[in-house]
């Protein structure tokens, strides 16, 4: 059966859940579970570790990875590169590990299409009202900036449907349950597994 | 999310062990899951109900079904007919259950033609040693009958590849929790929650 492990890309609006989700889903499915890790120019804070935490680069090094095509995706942001190098997830798929990549809708449309075998799931929050809820919680009371979150989240919930599937984080427990699952069942696709048919019918 | 039943078709070769899982899937899954249930002329046996064991028939009344298209597949064996009505796996999927249908792989196909949005599973042994010995263990030791049916084994097998997922049956619990995790994994997919999501967008 299926050895490869899987590319799954995770998206979804910030309130959603997804760290923590992702988080339970590490703590559960332990050792077979990696993270995408990013690359960035900005220095290391004191306790952070290069190719645990970030890969730290410097300027001319990642702009050789945006030349060479070795990134996902990238943006600059306060004067520092940010960006997911592909090598780390192909290698991880390779080596057997479901490899999550958590990434904003634009840049998980560009992955899908370069990795069709890709598995995508969309987070969403059970509801506009808690997300604003949640939103409000995280320490912003200005009541513009939540709306402008708010309208981001519409912007991003509009690409759910490109995603092969979704999940309500609605109860954690349920969610990580969810996701648990898609992970086990992509891997008894039948598309997934034409060599291995392949030698069971030659046996 | 998804609300509606699924129609699950199941497909392996005899020995494969399919009862078994299904019946397992029932004890865990309990309310939510129901079987199809054939149909015959044939007479009933002691202890049988119609409507649990099967739905028993005139042959007036079956070849009525036949021609107004009420059969997923009939055959006629031993001067009686047997066939899958449909009526029974619709109504219980648009009540909710995920109803299973356990049928040969040339009525499978004609069922996934007709319902695409099913979802099919082809059941295979560990390896053909395993399942010639499975066979040989029910009884028969007579070698051209248990030739016969690994020859049909192979034939099936080579269907497999048809169904959208492969589950090998090599550790029963393991198979039951494969199967559990399709079921839960295809309604979540973003295919069949189209609705959901505008309803969820406009709110």
């Amino acid at each position: 059966m299926y050895r490869e492990g899987l590319l799954v890309v995770i998206s979804g609006p910030s309130g959603a859940g997804k760290g923590t989700l992702l988080n339970l889903l590490r703590d559960l499915g332990g050792d077979s579970i990696r993270f995408s890790v990013s690359a960035t120019t900005r220095k290391p804070r004191k306790g952070e570790v290069d190719g645990v935490n970030y890969f730290f680069k410097t300027k001319e090094e990642f702009k050789l990875m945006i030349e060479n095509d070795e990134l996902f995706e990238w943006v600059e942001y306060c004067d520092n590169f940010y960006g997911t190098p592909k090598k780390y997830v192909e290698d991880s798929v390779k080596e057997g590990y479901d490899c999550f990549l958590e990434i904003e809708v634009e840049g998980a449309a560009k992955v899908m299409k370069a990795y069709p075998e890709c598995v995508s799931v969309f987070i969403l929050p059970p509801s506009f009202e808690e997300l604003r809820r949640r939103i409000e919680k995280r320490g912003t009371e200005d009541v513009e900036v939540v709306n402008k979150r708010l309208d981001r989240a519409r912007e991003e919930i509009a690409y759910a449907s490109n995603y092969d599937y979704i999940i309500v984080n609605d109860d954690l427990k349920d969610a990580v349950e969810n996701l648990r699952c898609i992970i086990r069942a992509e891997k008894l696709k039948s598309g997934r597994n034409r060599e291995f048919l392949h030698q069971f019918q030659q046996a």
